[in-house]
């Protein structure tokens, strides 16, 4: 039997990302389309360019940038309503989505992408924890393929990317911070804080739930110093990855 | 023509919280009912007392928090659509009852609460910034009169409060962090970071989001410094609200 | 422990209403915004002037006048679902808002109000029976506060409203006709009827239900008897707030 | 061509129904099946027999009598959209059809009906104005057959049928009043009042509107006098049906 | 009792069709109106023009032909939902509806029919199978009297139908081939297939299933055959309708 | 740039598969999981074992197949929009998903299957024509892998599956028959036909629609010709793929 997707067994450092592929053109259609994979996280990440833009954008010579996210329903280990089927969308894939959304768009320059949407989607084929992280890190790639999409094709002459923009999950487990949570340490962790940051080191998004106990701050502050070294190594994947 | 709510003229420090009033047993029918009042924002909170369980919780022995946040068509300035005649919740609303009950469960024993649901429902009456973290305040007030009403039937013997919760907005605006953002300073803010912290000083949710420019660690740690400022003193008004 | 909102024992006569409070004013964003008290029942009547009208009224010169009604979850001695979750409105809650606007319409000149909308909104905070005859006459309280807006912003030049409307419910409660049911006595009144009224003594409204036995013609009258000398008072006391 | 629905024009008197025919059994699976037509209006009316009520009387010993109402598409002069297309009744539909669950409940004994539901479908075929007055009239006719149904099977033993109950729209048209309105002069008149009677004379519903001017208390005395002499005339054609 | 409709008792060859009836102008107010009976089954098809096409039609200078199904609650032998009330329609209803339409725009050349929309509602009355069949085969006789009316009114001057379409269904019942299934046919045939053809002898759909044991060639063959033979049976009797 | 789906071009004789890829366990959930490439198509199919079954099935001894079909919102050439963001899946959606859980139930065993449910999700990745034959091609091997693994688990002692089962398009282009259309063909085809069988020669479905003209008998015989030459091929790369 061939096995494309075996079990990777976590055997880390506690401030070492888990292993991350990032393919680029992985579908055909879309402008950009990114598989990332982090552990056995797997999302498809793919940008539309759409020549129009929502109402309140309209006029204004400005463009959009947006997210939807979404699970297959066996992309996690016991099977989950399709939420077509259901006919609405889950408070958490709003949450989700409406975050990725965001993060993207505090890395565009809104003008310089002229009166037109990038539209990402990022649908989780296999899910392993850290699905919002890697969709927000995997959508960076997708819409700068859409970006030269369009600098290609002349459609614009300057890039509106300000900065790269990538997410790390960082967490308390069993009393000891730990970079990039996967599901069982997600599921078991006592703080869990999502970090979105750029390429300058800022940061975007900063997320931080007490599933158990309350934090200190000193636990959050080892928690972000945590989340910056994870996430400048993710950007350099991504470097390396926009290179090929 | 008598005025009951005047627009009450912000002239405050930036480190300064607005003017707050806790009023309990604001309606007649909830175990709990607490009208807070945050400047210009007002938010009925009311905790509601029912004998069964969501269905992940039946059997357990163990009870359940949980929240939903509403906004009357006019607490805005210029009206919104209802959202029971869209026949839909917003992304935004759901994002809000969610943080709400997270929250509050946080700092609640599930299990000395018994096999029951302490309900909150948070509307907003008139909104003027800070409506999310009006709702975590004056819900913490309305549930410790839902326990308090438990306690005085004989139908728990010990209280499943653990600590008392509170939460503040704080953000940059104009370069400078500002304490309890209200409205005109949340629109025109770079970052907004909504903080909920328990009366022992820790964290239960940090959620920053830059609007503008991200924003440095120096930033945000200057933003936590005041949020624990503001927290405290709200604790404190709790505390002496729930003395009366 | 402040109590603001205690509860209001009835010893009325059967023809003699609950005690009637209108408090204009009530929030700050609104052309008009009232709080109306009927004994323990509350409603937050906003009216909101907006520069549009629906399809059917575009291009004809005239505006509009609608309402939406709600009922906030815990308004009610035992907790009801919350519409906006639930995703619909119900039969009931379509009923009374299309009642409300129907009333008030009865007593606008369209023309004369320009090609612009009043949407009234009725929300009620806590509930006692007769929630939409309160809605009611405590809308058009805020219908004049819009329209006094409009005036005084020379948006209009003269008042498009013809006469005061209010509304009250009469029934049969232990064989005898009573006026301005209370929840108590409406669940167990043979007949139920709900009549609005213009300020010229006229019917724009009359709604009678046999919830028990079918009533007689007899019955019917004596019931509007007391309808008719109840809205002759509500709207004294409408005229009284009115000039304040 | 074959047209076995020509346009029956009116030339009545103001306090003369219009042509009603009864057909009973129309179609074959109902219990109860009825086809009423008043003058061009035509609502086939099925009573369907079910051996279940709902929640709220589960357990109760007692039955449950309820309506459903709906309109074919082009059964009025231009084609109105599929509710069940668009996704929700209108509030509209949702009005009549609680009209008709209660009238039909009014002259019911639930308790003799034992612990099963007669639910009642009113659907348009061809509109011109009355649909909600005949659907009750039809629904009684139905009903009837279902408890004869009932009875033939042992079931029940006795009848749980207490009255008979019809429906009839009157208005003032022109100035005058007018019984049993068609779909023009409804589209025209001032006021437009349904009633709901049972054959020993007394009220069920009464629901008066003023579409234009207010209407007086004589109006309205008036109108009830058209009321009762049409319900009296519509209850002999249904007993007359009843007897064949 | 006066009966109406009586239960049709089918004695056919396997190769005949159940009785089928076509009343034209069955109510008054469609372009086109159509009771067909076949059998048992009736279903009322009216056909509505509307001046205006769905958007990817608009500008240019064709029509659409669209339809949509429903079946009334107590069509069927125990009562099925109202789709209306439950909120959507169920996927055998949009299959059915879509077939229709497909079916009749097979027949109609658009550019001839001009920038409108010939909107076909299929409502069963009363079901004993075989009711999507029966839709197609009256929908086009209802179709016929809107572009008789379109052309009788000037509106256009040629017919846009090409040729007249009909619908059988035929299956394998106890392993031999039958023509026109019932609903107790249709319930225990192995396999039931629906077949759409054109006047001139050709396919417009074939939609085969095996509702057992799968099917032969040969058995598709024979069905095949039979289908031919009905739907010719079927043609000339629209055409004998459309003469009177 | 790392390119993993290129396009592939079409060379083929009218008779001729595209290039067929089934790749089983996909992903690690799931108890069956296969990637099926039909040419450019590409469809994740997952087989979820769930110990219940649907309402009309319980306490039968027997167990059910069903399926759920969607595609990712850019698995298109321009995007389009996500059913779960619409709140309802097509008609289109609805109809493919009935077509295939048919299509697998007609060769299960379900008594042999238990009291179980195996729950076919077809998503599709890529599309490139003929996504609901890849789905039933490749859904059929996912569920073996899901009834081999409980075989493994011991959970039934027999396979329920009684035949393989695979689809295939076929169509008129261009005025020839044509063997799996891609979407090119797919948009410019006269007429398409899916045509699902069993390994053992025989249809369990057959779904043939004139796109533009009607067609004749003998265009459906060669059609089901190709059809059967391709559903072998299938079946023996099915077969093949089952042994590694």
């Amino acid at each position: 039997m061939t096995t494309t997707h075996n079990l990777i067994v976590s055997a880390r450092a506690p401030d070492q990302l888990r292993d991350v592929r990032i393919q680029r053109g992985y579908t055909m259609h879309a402008e950009g389309s990114v598989l990332i994979s982090v552990g056995n996280t797997q999302v498809l990440c793919t940008a539309s360019v759409e020549e129009k833009v929502p109402p309140h954008k309209r006029g204004s010579g400005e463009g959009w940038v947006t997210a939807e996210y979404g699970m297959l329903p066996r992309a996690t280990n016991t099977r989950g309503s399709r939420e077509a089927a259901k006919g609405k969308q889950s408070g958490r894939t709003q949450e989700i989505q409406r975050l990725i959304g965001r993060s993207l768009r505090a890395v565009f320059d809104l003008k310089k992408l002229g009166e037109r949407t990038i539209q990402l989607d990022c649908d989780v084929i296999q899910a392993d924890g850290g699905t919002r992280c890697a969709s927000i890190t995997g959508a960076y790639v997708a819409a700068q393929d859409a970006v030269s999409w369009l600098l290609a094709r002349g459609l614009i002459t300057e890039s509106p990317v300000l900065h790269p923009v990538a997410a790390v999950s960082v967490g308390i487990v069993g009393g000891a911070p730990v970079l990039d949570l996967d599901y069982v340490q997600d599921s078991s962790c006592d703080t869990d804080m999502n970090v979105v940051m750029t390429g300058a080191g800022h940061f975007v998004e900063v997320q931080g739930t007490a599933e158990g106990a309350a934090f200190s701050r000193t636990e959050m502050n080892r928690l972000l110093d945590l989340a910056e070294k994870g996430i400048g190594e993710l950007i350099a994947l991504q470097q390396q990855a926009l290179l090929v």
